[in-house]
This record gives C-alpha cells, sequence and structure tokens, in this order.
C-alpha cells in the first residue's frame, strides 16, 4: 500500500469512528437517525428538491417521501414551491427545524471536544491544520 | 467559541463531508446503504448478536431482522450459535461478504487517494498524523 494509500485509508477509518462516537448524541435530539440525516441536509444544502434530497441520502424517493413527511407532521420542515420553477416543490427548513438541528450539532462537537480533552497544543494545531486541508481538498 | 470547539466543529464536518464524497462509490457495491453498513459493522466488529448489531446501527432490532435476513440471502453472512451461549445466536460474515465489504472499502479508499491528489508531502504528514492522533483518542 503506498504512503497516500495509507493515509487516506486512515483518515477514512478515523472519520468513520469519530462520527460513530459522536453520534451517539443524537438520541437526546427525538429523531431516528434518518430523520435527523435528512433534516441535516435541508438545513445545510437545501430548499432542494425531493429527488436531489433522495440522491444526497442515498435512498429511494419513496423512502424519502416517507421522511419528509414525518419531518413535516414535527413541525421542521415545509414543501414550498422552487422560487425558480413556481411548478416544482422543495423541501425547506423551519426554524423550528433548524434550532433542533443546531441543538443535535453542538451536541455532537460538546462530545468530541471531550474526547480531544488529552489532545495537547501541538497535537491540536495538527487537527486544525489537518481539518483546513480536507475542507479544501473535499472543495466545501 | 473556544479553540478546541473550533478544532471540533472543524473535525466534525471534515468527517462528514470526507465520508460523503467517498460514500458514493458503494453504490458499486450492489447493496443498499443500510445494507453495506450493517456488513462492515459485522465484518469488523463480529461476529456479533442481532441486538448488539441494531444498537450499533442505531436501528430498531426488527430493521435489523429484515436487513441481516437480506444479506443472509446474498450469502453475504450467516447466524450461527455464540461461541459463548450456544443458546443464543451471532450474525457472522461469510468469506463472500468479506470479500464484498473490502472491495467496497478499497473503492472507497481509491477515491480519496484521487481527492488527495494535490496535497504535498508536508500537508500529507500534517493528515497522517492528525489521524494517527484521532484513532488514539478514539480509543480504537
Amino acid at each position: 500500500m503506498s504512503d497516500v494509500s495509507s493515509v487516506a485509508d486512515r483518515l477514512h477509518s478515523a472519520s468513520i469512528h469519530l462520527l460513530r462516537r459522536v453520534r451517539k448524541e443524537d438520541e437526546a435530539s427525538g429523531l431516528s437517525p434518518a430523520r435527523l440525516s435528512a433534516l441535516s441536509v435541508v438545513v445545510f444544502a437545501g430548499p432542494l428538491s425531493l429527488g436531489r434530497l433522495a440522491a444526497a441520502e442515498q435512498v429511494r424517493p419513496p423512502t424519502m417521501t416517507h421522511i419528509v413527511s414525518a419531518l413535516e407532521d414535527d413541525g421542521l420542515v415545509s414543501r414550498q414551491p422552487s422560487t425558480h420553477d413556481r411548478r416544482s416543490v422543495v423541501v425547506a427548513a423551519t426554524p423550528k427545524g433548524t434550532r433542533l438541528l443546531q441543538r443535535a450539532r453542538a451536541r455532537r462537537v460538546d462530545a468530541l471536544v471531550e474526547l480531544l480533552g488529552s489532545v495537547e497544543g501541538e497535537e491540536m494545531a495538527t487537527l486544525a491544520n489537518a481539518a483546513d486541508i480536507l475542507e479544501r481538498v473535499l472543495g466545501r
């Protein structure tokens, strides 16, 4: 395995383990993982069509229709006519949905802060640099 | 937001974006995200009981029963008596399931190698160090 492959493999594992650890906090949101994940996409990438949302979450459109209806029943998202094409409909987060998502994200970040408790200054700088490099490379 | 909170927030975002980018490769596996994810837990953490597998995947046990049955029909996992308690049953990966998962993982790592193409030596060392720090902190 080349050096780059080894780094890629370890970053991939670290990302999986990081998210597995912090997502335990999501239970406090009261939403299932599928609903919270869809809400997250709507908050950060929306408003967007149901088709694009299904593609982003890699589920079939009927599954996403079911998820969006449940989020709508909870007052967390609403369906609106698209500003680009009034005949099409997009899913948008409500203020309540945005607040719920922000609280869920803050709980994850707090949990990660706790996990990072033993990390000293120089290593913390390494992690900060790595986050910057990854965000640049991933083109967000 | 404190420095540590900021680093935690950026690492959390970077991990999400990294996995969103590479998981597109999973389609080539022919398995749905839910089935591939469950298979991954069985391969890396198994053999394990259906209850533990459901907890790890944060789905209800009946949902996991459905996923495991589908994986079993595809010959990717098998149910076996536990070696600790012959009355209980654990889910184990078959050689076919392990091979499928390893190929899926290799496709993700290859995609990440490509994304890391523009990263120079010193930055690559930063990413490698960050992966080591995270794996230590996350206790794997």
